[in-house]
């Protein structure tokens, strides 16, 4: 069974195929926020610190935290950003760059084991990103594209993968801390995305036994009620083996599917998270009671 | 390839494993439902109509029509709902009645090619529906429980459904005109109840070659948030193979479940079904927008 355990100083999680699914809530990311994105370059962390919170509370079993702000000081920010969310939560968390030396600035101020987001099987990338992961004991997320960018075979995509896990075990790092995103094409462009997509997931769980991720909204890029069409595939990529998913927490048609399909694979005993998340008496008007109880905190 | 062929007398529609999720509209059922019992004793068809035609609209390519009301005519209240529904709408039906004279009586009336709900793996009923399913050229749900109940061993179902396909064709009914019911349990009675019909979905589709259907809303019995709990359910059922299932298309999460596990499935070419059934701008609040986008009349 590949199990990959992630922790911050007092938690661990377990991204696996016999646990929940991981939802890893990727809301602190400046890309797109342009107010995010002048605040924390000013060093004003309260929407950090506020979107760390809600997030956890939504469901968040990990946090995403992403400091990529042109012309700012990433590596110092982005250190700050995980020192000041370790100190709030106790959630694990990802470190977000593309940037090697903002990577090594949050492991360096880590404490637990994150998982590096990402590495592609770019060799000068592999090179540069691998050593790090290693030096450091994390977990990484292996982007399934190269020098050639990211192809519309599926067959590569495969490959591709499996070229980041071998350089992976060669520097010491074990296959169960390579978590493959097999990266998921917009439906709305490519009538084969959704297919490719699960067959991808089913090999990579089946044959190469890593876990995997995504970054679950790319799916309905172009197309409208956009949640709805990432909560069908979200439940869908987890009945073909998919273990966690770089997602928003607060949205409540995709925790409802992550939660539900969690149910059906059999990963929720007793049916005890969905139970709490829902138990509030729900009108029959289910699109009301759904939102309600996604988005109310836990009291259990 | 399966492909379950059903008509009206203008109509056809399949089921089958490369074409958009059948969704057969269950409202015209007086089971619970008292004031339409007592309304189509009396024969009332007003609220017949009504959901026929609401059904249409939102979505759903069958009807089913039943009329198991205690102590009234069933047969005949049920052959005039058929030709009643039949004169409003071109949508092929599916006649649901577990008394044999009503379904012969449907069947009598009806025209084009419809489903019969249903058979059983019991011999008694076997000997008795078969041979009107093949007198009228009709297809058949084949419910996998026999004389001993509803086996907990979803491979003692998988063999039940075996038997009535096998007794099927030795009355001249292919193999393509039984569609198989595997009984889904409630997920919230049994831990396992979800892998077991998502891998009898597979076996049913893989090994015996036969079109699926299910009640979707049993998976959720008991628990709260039905809808989004269906709503897992169908779209990972469409995606380990599921070809129909019987539900309630006014419900927009279970409606939206499936018209996203379709363009997932790429059963949706350019997502034109999805795009015509919510093109109106949403709002970012999405629990809003995908209720309106559904339930909105389509226009296209």
């Amino acid at each position: 069974m590949t199990r990959t355990v992630l922790s911050s100083a007092s938690k661990e999680i377990v991204i696996g195929f016999d646990v929940p699914f991981v939802v890893i809530g990727e809301r602190i990311n400046p890309t797109g926020r342009k107010l995010l994105a002048a605040e924390m370059k000013e060093g004003d962390y309260s929407r950090v610190e506020a979107d760390a919170l809600a997030q956890v509370r939504a469901g968040a079993q990990m946090l995403d935290i992403n400091a990529g702000i042109p012309m700012a000081d990433e590596p110092r920010i982005l250190a700050e950003c995980i020192q000041l969310v370790q100190g709030l939560t106790d959630t694990p968390l990802a470190i977000d760059s593309s940037i090697v030396e903002a990577l090594e600035a949050g492991l360096s101020v880590y404490k637990g084991k994150p998982l590096v987001n990402s590495v592609t099987g770019e060799d000068e990338v592999l090179e540069r990103v691998l050593p790090l992961v290693a030096k450091y004991g994390a977990a990484v997320v292996a982007i399934s594209n190269d020098e050639t960018g990211i192809s519309e075979d599926p067959d590569e995509r495969y490959a591709v993968a499996k070229k980041i896990v071998e350089r992976a075990e060669d520097f010491g790092i074990p296959r169960a801390d390579v978590v493959v995103d097999p990266l998921v094409m917009p439906v709305g462009a490519m009538d084969s995305a959704g297919t490719s997509a699960l067959n991808l997931i089913r090999r990579l769980r089946n044959e190469l036994g890593v876990n995997t991720t995504c970054g679950a909204s790319n799916v309905s890029f172009g197309l409208p009620n956009r949640h709805h069409m990432n909560a069908a595939f979200l439940s869908m990529a987890i009945g073909a083996g998919m273990t966690s998913a770089i997602t928003n927490p607060l949205h409540d048609p995709e925790m409802a599917a992550v939660r539900g399909a969690d149910v059906v694979m059999g990963h929720d005993p007793h049916c005890k998270t969905w139970i709490k998340a829902y138990r509030e008496p729900v009108a029959e008007s289910e699109g009301r009671g759904g939102r309600r109880g996604g988005r109310r905190r836990r009291t259990g």
